[in-house]
């Protein structure tokens, strides 16, 4: 039996797979805290991010692939025990397959901020289905989105 | 009063906004034809917009934002009836302006494939909100993704 | 190996479990059809179905109860084939298990009528999960509320 | 101008208005708490409102229309403070026209208990809309049920 990865190296994985998924890197998407309880990934505004150009704020589509990325990192996080031993590239391989079944997000207030924080967690894991809740803040605190998701971790 | 536009001229209208979106840009989206009761956006495939780098699929967030999009444009073809007379500059205003609510999003296969069309249609447009369905096919005509969206159209 | 079954016979099933479910009584659910293609069930108006006593019309939890029932019947149809040469009481458990994962409805109209027809089709089927689309509309064929939902069919 | 009424007169024009509805008298559906912070619903299991008979769990549908009326509850509620001086009539008018345009309910776990409360919150209330999130628990503290949904409140 392996012995268990220190949290650092899962945290490594997580930030990998992250960075190498191609539209991670255009909406400019960083994992900044892998604390169980409150994962958080960061986003940036750009100008190439904004989606209503009177007012300046984030497209809807941005504010979805972050709150669904989210969704995915805490159902993977919630998997995460049941990993345990097994060696950080099926770890990696396991991330990246999890899916998206559908997701709902419902737009509260412009997307307007020097920059956003995602949180999200999980409200239950079966063996199938993990169904997730997520939430987008700027840095004035003000909460801009949520999101509800199932994904997929068989 | 008025003369009503050519159509020509509100198509025109269309494009401008869609392509002064900066994140539209981003994901290449292009109206591809605005037939009232048919009509189409397209994306192409790029590598910037891949999610799965395993399948070499597109990004969740690709898709909800092609959704995204193909809803709003919907909804906004509904009151366009209500905008006859108005000047081109009050009917791209008003496009600008249409918000998303809240958007379902259910993936149905893996985005993959050439390029891809989005249609929609409209369920009811009230006097405040209007409720849309939208469509993602492939270039093989597999169904790869469907929205609900509702949109503020006041 | 068993014969097929007739389809009297499963329609037989579908019909028995549709009825021992007490909240379906309460609500006077009948299949009406299970034409593969276009199955239909008939909900008609009672006094007790009332959400708003201004306008008379349907409660919304009504309208999504007859939905959800609905596509659990359509994703329990697109798995009937792989059940075929199985014991009718093995279908009629598989069909009591279905379960749903998450349920969308939109509300377009009040739900005035004499009686009402829900209607519905799968999106896909995949191993574990269906994801259908379900339609609501009144004696005037006019659409009340549509629906999307996910189920569990493993 | 009239003077403010007290909140036991409100509360009480909520338990008409709720009582009033025959399809919450079918569900036995009753408000516990109107504690603006933390309103609560009550539904207590009856033998009608069984959808699964192999588990004897509540109907999916009596579980969105719980939270159904939960959601409408807590946009009431959020829109109360801009009815303040208003007759009473006019504030039931308005608890009893408000509308729900989309809902999304998640199912966790089998609603499976002796009672079930029911408790939500406002993400955003605007102009026209407010967005809530609700939760249902039964009697052992388990999250059975969680749903979001947009309401008309103008």
């Amino acid at each position: 039996m392996n012995k268990p990865h220190d949290f650092a190296d899962i945290l490594s994985v997580v930030h990998d797979v992250t960075e190498k998924i191609p539209f991670n890197q255009v909406l400019g998407l960083t994992v900044e805290s892998l604390d169980l309880d409150h994962p958080t990934v960061r986003l940036s505004m750009q100008e190439q991010l904004i989606g209503n150009f009177i007012r300046g704020s984030l497209h809807g589509g941005v504010i979805s692939s972050t709150l669904d990325f989210m969704g995915g990192l805490v159902a993977f996080l919630s998997v995460l025990k049941s990993l345990q031993g097994q060696p950080l590239q099926a770890m990696a391989e396991r991330f990246a397959r999890i899916g998206t079944i559908d997701l709902r997000v419902d737009y509260l207030r412009p997307g307007i901020g020097r920059h956003f924080i995602a949180t999200g967690y999980v409200l239950r894991t079966g063996k199938k289905v993990s169904v997730t809740r997520m939430e987008l803040h700027n840095d004035e605190r003000q909460l801009i989105a949520v999101g509800t998701g199932a994904y997929t971790v068989a």
